[in-house]
């Protein structure tokens, strides 16, 4: 195919917040301020942290305890996030635990702005279980209408998935419709003790690989935010990434470390890259009835 | 996640036909009856050709005297097509520029089984409009009823889909939601002799990219056939290959030579994979109407 130069546009400077969690939720969010107000002196406008980052990954076993780590919306995780936005004026997306009534839980991501308002949020659509991941114990499905929502900031049009729904090419098509720029995944993925080693790579090459192609397929960035370290059974297996509009990765953390991963998305490049990768111009809406159902099975 | 070991089941092996095309339209054609042949002979099931493999690409220009090149199914090239099929007992999937009627032509993937049946065909859905790709001057987009179609061989469920639909995800999901097993892409892709190193590289990432993430997103094997070799402005780069229900690459093929590439797929593998990555589960069919939307614009 034969391209042209690109047009430089508006860069927007991103960061991921790439860390490993303790068993006391006060020193993890303490960690995460610290690493907005860190992310904000190196140049970033928006900071992104990991999925449930106050707390270990509690969903690994079934037990109700673990609701009292949740909180309403505002409470102290969110409030504590909008004073750090609005302190390192930087945008927050950020990950809670999030009790919205007696008995009904999301997981949630949250959208600050630079001065701290709640921009957004968006509740966890598609709730994985699995052995170790036992989140539909905990987690109600979110339930906006319409289910998938892009937020405006300042700084570019972003959306907010959460880890399970990376897998799901439909919910990124959603936000990329509704004119995300950027798409942000906060996550907690990790290897098994028992997975050996070409089953862990063949499952970080997946797990990069379907979000690369949300990049692709909508011509928009991805930014994608993972734990990392050793908590029960699971190895978070770190490797954040950005990727351009054509699914190139141009920044990649660590797969062991902590990490603050930093990379300047320039938003010219989605334009430029959907002119000459139209597939938004050439998507069969008349032909796509079908994906709201369930399977389709010829009688 | 915590993963076991595979169940082995009913393995299948598939022979992509890798060609370069010469200014023959017959001498290709009988270059292609010859490797169905040879397929069969080490042990293919399923032999499928590259896209409009009788022809060098016309679609490099704008030029009526092309239309010449069309034939009806059945014509020609299908009659070509089941004969050989049925006498190397193989099921066969081709491309045809077909002539539907006065004025009307298609990009058509057409299905043969092991006698020599045409099982079905599907006319390309998406249609490229690029400098060097001008198909929407030749092609008529697809029409049937629903729009994507699955085929049963008695090999396996296979859909085909046409080059530039590998682009969009809601084409293999259509698919996979009829029992697919198997997408074939039938492709014709290639570099400018403008486009340098690292545009070159990008873009074969992105087209691997985002076929291997349709495997990943709907648990079942991609097998994308593209052809080599130069052709007016178009360096075609091959690399066909075969991806497993997890995206893992099996088979591929060289970027430069004429290849069959020949891979034994585990059909097993695909309840296996769905088992452990259960998002057809997990899909939010609730929430995803306005993928039939072209975009959707907050008023």
């Amino acid at each position: 195919m034969k391209k042209r130069g690109v047009k430089r546009g508006k860069a927007v400077t991103v960061a991921l917040v790439q860390m490993a969690c303790g068993p006391n939720p006060a020193a993890n969010l303490a960690k995460a301020m610290e690493r907005i107000r860190q992310a904000a002196r190196q140049g970033a406008r928006i900071v992104c942290l990991q999925e449930l980052f106050r707390s270990r990954y509690f969903c690994q076993t079934e037990n109700d305890a673990h609701f009292s780590l949740a909180e309403s919306i505002p409470g102290p995780t969110t409030r504590a996030l909008a004073k750090a936005a609005a302190a390192a004026k930087v945008a927050v997306i950020g990950s809670v635990f999030e009790r919205r009534g007696e008995g009904l839980y999301h997981n949630t991501a949250v959208v600050f702005d630079a001065r701290g308002r709640l921009v957004g949020k968006n509740r966890k659509m598609h709730i994985p279980d699995d052995p170790c991941y036992y989140e539909k114990f905990y987690f109600t499905p979110g339930d906006a209408k319409p289910g998938f929502q892009v937020h405006a900031l300042a700084q570019a049009k972003v959306g907010t998935l959460v880890c399970w729904d990376q897998w799901f090419p439909e919910a990124a098509r959603l936000l990329a419709l509704q004119g995300a720029q950027m798409l942000f995944y906060p996550t907690a993925i990790g290897w098994h003790f028992r997975d050996g080693p070409a089953i862990r790579r063949s499952q970080t090459e997946a797990w990069e690989l379907i979000q690369r192609s949300h990049a692709v397929a909508n011509g928009c960035f991805v930014c994608a935010v993972n734990r990392v370290g050793r908590e029960g059974h699971l190895t978070f297996w770190g490797g954040s990434f950005v990727a351009d509009p054509f699914g190139q990765v141009i920044a990649k953390a660590s797969s062991h470390d902590e990490q603050m991963l930093l990379a300047a998305c320039d938003l010219g490049k989605i334009d430029y890259t959907r002119r000459h990768w139209p597939f938004l111009r050439d998507r069969r809406v008349d032909a796509y009835g079908g994906l709201s159902q369930r399977y389709l099975e010829k009688d």
